[in-house]
């Protein structure tokens, strides 16, 4: 039997309330695909501003999951991409992604009919 | 390239909420180590009560991921368990517990310290 202790921890409550946030798995996932520039990431997800963008990237580059690198040129560039431990949590969360679309039909197998 | 867009569909963010509230995991875990009775459940998660168990109960068994058996015997006597739905979650989980478990210590890649 393997060990499942990991989920008992604070750490684990920290990560589930992270990705829990809104735009935080998408932000994540355009890293993943190649964006490197906010404006980018803005585009790619709809019905997200600027100002909550700005916030979650900040979370992020705190939590060290997004690395934020200044290019000195003239206007200033400045470049996004995820860290090692960015690139895993995605991996991680691949998984719960993937159990959350298999199983979004399976609600009830008491026969109750879904919210 | 793989596809991650199951990160943005509104089931990840409900499972990620789902998973988010306090004892939920450790319930979860708990059922997937053999546990069938409510007050093994209990005495082996420290600081939860019988009130919280019960509420969690309730929304798990809502959302297909513990089932319950009732056992007509005097006294009735009642078993729970993981559905396939909630093996499922335990195995998705697992991936996430072993980010936070490994990652946990690099939270800033700048050097400043964490919280």
């Amino acid at each position: 039997m393997e060990e499942h202790d990991e989920m008992a921890c604070p750490q684990f409550q920290h990560a589930v309330e992270l990705i829990g946030k809104r735009w935080t798995g998408a932000i994540v996932r355009e890293f993943f695909q190649g964006a490197t520039r906010f404006s980018a990431v803005r585009d790619a997800i709809p019905g997200m501003t600027d100002r909550m963008l700005s916030e979650r990237l900040k979370e992020l580059e705190a939590e060290g999951i997004v690395g934020r690198t200044v290019i000195p040129e003239t206007p200033v560039r400045i470049e996004y991409g995820l860290t090692p431990k960015g690139r895993a949590l995605l991996q991680a969360l691949e998984a719960l992604g993937q159990w959350a679309s298999t199983w979004a039909e399976e609600k009830t197998p008491a026969g109750r009919s879904p919210a």
